[in-house]
């Protein structure tokens, strides 16, 4: 891979907001290091370029604020004197990190999916540079406010799945983000990444300041990604994007407390727009932040999980992610067949009945008794006492 | 209507558990009366209604065990003495009752679903003689050990249906249904019948005996039935064919509280296989309480609800039932586009900034920040400082 492609994808992701799909369209017809000489003014784009551009955008839909090559650059001229990838390369690699590309072996297959709106590139601070495949991912997201149930569900799900060689996705953001990143985190490594945290601004700056030590713990035991470059605050519209990159990520979107409007909402709406699996954790009906999770069930919009195993059968990994179902005691009158539980629920617990007596209470003719009163006793549910049937003592 | 009918259906009732399909299929063939008269050994079945009553039976999938009407005869034998259905019409009189029978103009035709399995009579002690009809009743049930969270969901949905003139069928046992049926009663009477206890025993016996004084009060306020006729006694087999019951009257049925296995599922099997609305309510993960529900929501097999306005929705009866959404406070943000949504984020919320770094920040073109402005001045999200432009004091 030339050097050049990096630096030019490196300076377009600075130039360019995350989706800007003019800015996508471009860089798929003419490739990132003339589009940095278009958006520069260095080069013209020409007629046949702008043709391309604009079909591309028809065909992704997009909106017509950002259609037409020349608004969107002079959408980009106000930033061409920021530039400077060199010095964010060179701040991405002191940090330990560096920049996936999509000419990059690496590159996360998943994020095609996005069609128009992949990312340009992923600053990286990992501690390995292979992210996990889109089926070893599982997204766990919820709301800042979480509660402490919530924290409860979200510890054990995501050191579940981190336990099983799960990689836990979230955002780095307080409540049910941190709890997930922290869950996995103590899951332990089993080869793989424990969790990744999408951030919506740099990947230097610890955003929000709290969770500054989980922060810097995952970034060397885990990865922090994002598509904008270092040095870049996070703002509303970069939080929505990131949301379609965690989802985007994972085969599955884990919401474990999310309120009746929540931006955990909207990553699970980016996950269900791209055919990604959606779960939800229940909670109690009177908790608020369990509102969006029902919300999300009641549409039929996500999937009732309720612990590790689920999300792990859900992601689909193999079969020894198989949710076990709880192993309920077995009833004893389980697997009889309609004529032997009618006869059962005759027989009497203490002072034994004759067969003529158990025919009239069953409803059964004295033949079917007869042959029932055998089944139940080679099964040790009835017992004959000087020719009178009772229950065998201990069932019940 | 002649008594004899009702006489023989009666008699039927006695002599046949419920869902003997057999017998169902010989009330069928020859009437009611005919019937007694074959299951007595008065008349002769003969070859053309035996064969009318095979073909029924095959129809219905049934089990081998009740095929051929020769060992059904034997099967009813044994309780032919015991007959004496005017003494049970005359008991069920006594305690202000009376028999329902499909003849009547008031039988529920919600019943018809359960195609041959339809009771051959309803035992009832109600307030009126006329049972709601489908998509007023829904069905509250759940296990017996409830949790105090299931206890508070249980009375909260009921009390709410029974306001909006819904009836609540529940079973008349402790737990859920106790709670259910109390819920119901709070309600108040609108009308309508605020709740159906359906019991697997006789209407005469207040079973589980610490419901007695609960059960009471539904004779006279509400309605007890049963298939069985008085005087019979609750066995495991009546209680799952009672189950049926309540799914077939009710147009949705709510399962609140359940074990992972538990009569309640049951109940919902029921009103899945009889094409009714099948709902549960979640709970903790952590409550085994709710692993029923979450079972049935996880499979698919039941909507999430969470108040007596969704299952009211659900119950679909009328345009005011129709759950409202939470009125969540309306983000500032909302219904903004793209370009203002990037704009509003760059604006500084105390010194003010010019518009030329504004188009840097937000990576928009000079005359597109300015038109931005000028809409969010309008809309009183921005304000102007001296040129300088910044977040209206207030705004979030």
């Amino acid at each position: 891979m030339p050097a050049s492609v990096t630096v030019a994808r490196a300076a377009l992701t600075r130039l360019m907001e995350p989706s800007d799909l003019a800015g996508l369209a471009l860089i798929r017809v003419v490739g990132p290091e003339r589009a940095v000489c278009i958006a520069k003014g260095e080069e013209r784009a020409g007629t046949e370029t702008e043709h391309k551009v604009a079909t591309l955008l028809e065909e992704a839909g997009a909106l017509r604020s950002w259609l037409g090559l020349e608004s969107s650059i002079s959408r980009w001229a106000p930033r061409i004197n920021d530039l400077a990838p060199e010095r964010d390369l060179a701040v991405i690699r002191r940090l330990g990190g560096g920049l996936l590309i999509p000419e990059d072996d690496d590159w996360p297959v998943a994020l095609s999916d996005l069609g128009l709106a992949e990312p340009i590139a992923l600053w990286c601070r990992s501690r390995c540079r292979v992210l996990p495949g889109l089926n070893r991912c599982v997204a766990v997201v919820g709301s800042r406010d979480n509660t402490s149930y919530g924290a409860s569900v979200t510890g054990q799900i995501s050191q579940g799945l981190a336990q099983r060689g799960i990689t836990v996705v979230s955002g780095g953001a307080y409540g049910i983000d941190a709890h997930a990143h922290s869950g996995a985190l103590a899951g332990g490594n089993t080869g793989n990444l424990p969790t990744i945290a999408v951030m919506a601004g740099g990947v230097d700056r610890y955003y929000p300041a709290g969770n500054e030590e989980l922060l810097r713990t995952i970034a060397q035991e885990g990865s922090m990604i994002a598509e904008v470059p270092p040095g870049t605050n996070p703002t509303r519209y970069r939080f929505l994007q990131r949301n379609r990159l965690i989802a985007a990520l994972c085969s599955v979107t884990v919401v474990v407390e999310a309120r009746w409007r929540s931006g955990a909402l909207n990553t699970a709406h980016h996950a269900d727009s791209l055919s990604r699996q959606v779960a939800a954790v229940p909670g109690s009906v009177f908790s608020a932040n369990s509102a969006g999770c029902h919300r999300l069930l009641r549409e039929g919009s996500a999937v009732c999980v309720t612990d590790a195993a689920e999300v792990a059968e859900l992601a689909g990994v193999s079969g020894d992610h198989l949710a076990s179902e709880p192993a309920g005691p077995a009833a004893t009158h389980d697997g009889l067949n309609v004529e032997d539980l009618l006869l059962m629920d005759a027989l009497p617990a203490r002072q034994g009945s004759p067969p003529e007596k158990l025919s009239s209470v069953a409803g059964l003719g004295i033949a079917s008794v007869l042959a029932g009163l055998g089944r139940l006793e080679l099964m040790g549910l009835a017992e004959r006492i000087d020719g009178n049937w009772r229950l065998r003592r201990g069932t019940k």
